[in-house]
């Protein structure tokens, strides 16, 4: 199945990937896990995605998914359900290197009634050969949008 | 893995499950698919699914992915991400009696920039032994709430 062009930009990201993450906010206890993502594709203009994590000890942690919809004008949405009760819509654009492809999100989050107000997610995907890192930020529960987690991951299948 | 209790009553969908789907709307063209869902846990407090629908001649079609967020209370949140552009947020309830279980599922949808404005989803997933019937009823593109997804599938794997 061919990548359709308005995800051939994210080519890069497409596989599965398996690391380590660490995790902070003003409100919690810094925490350690280990991340996996899944990055798919129906040769649709998106590329759907899976994360899971897990304490060091093995624990199911969180867990998200979605996709990054790839219009014809180059730019890329996101669109994410998280169990938290919470998700994610925004805008992302992509930037290229001979090294490096980095794509940055940022995107607005609605929650459900029971869930902890989230407002603001933004993330970074910085690929480089077979090395995925990931940074996320975050406004939430009255804090502004401050940096929560950073992860390095390998790829393991393409 | 034991089921989470927040999520005990909705045992009865957990597996894949594949059918035949029909749809409509005031404003397109009738459609047959073929419709395929994963419900599955992790033992946390929620059932992630994801649907993946192919048209009668096996091409990719539609695809989402979410989760059911099961309360101490015994209510139901569905929070959920669609490649269309689409994030669905909602709450709903449980019946059960001696042959089925039915979960009825009420959304705000938020949609992005480049999404077709859709307003409103909501679900109703009925399980009557190895057999689920999903129906779906949107608002969108200043259509009120209306029948769009009926679909009958057999669980193929538990």
């Amino acid at each position: 199945m061919d990548l359709h062009e308005n995800v051939a930009g994210l080519a890069a990201l497409l596989g599965t990937w398996r690391g380590n993450g660490h995790g902070s906010y003003p409100t919690i206890t810094d925490f350690d896990y280990t991340d996996e993502w899944v990055f798919s594709h129906s040769g649709k203009p998106f590329i759907g995605f899976v994360q899971r994590t897990k304490s060091p000890t093995g624990a199911p942690m969180h867990t998200e998914s979605g996709y990054l919809r790839g219009l014809a004008d180059g730019t890329v949405e996101i669109v994410a359900a998280l169990p938290t009760g919470h998700t994610e819509l925004g805008t992302g654009t992509v930037a290229t290197d001979e090294h490096a492809l980095v794509l940055t999100t940022r995107a607005e989050v609605v929650s459900t009634p029971a869930a902890k107000p989230v407002q603001q997610i933004s993330r970074v995907f910085r690929v480089e050969g077979d090395v995925l890192t990931l940074e996320l930020a975050m406004a939430a529960v009255g804090v502004p949008s401050t940096p929560h987690l950073t992860s390095r991951l390998v790829r393991v299948s393409s």
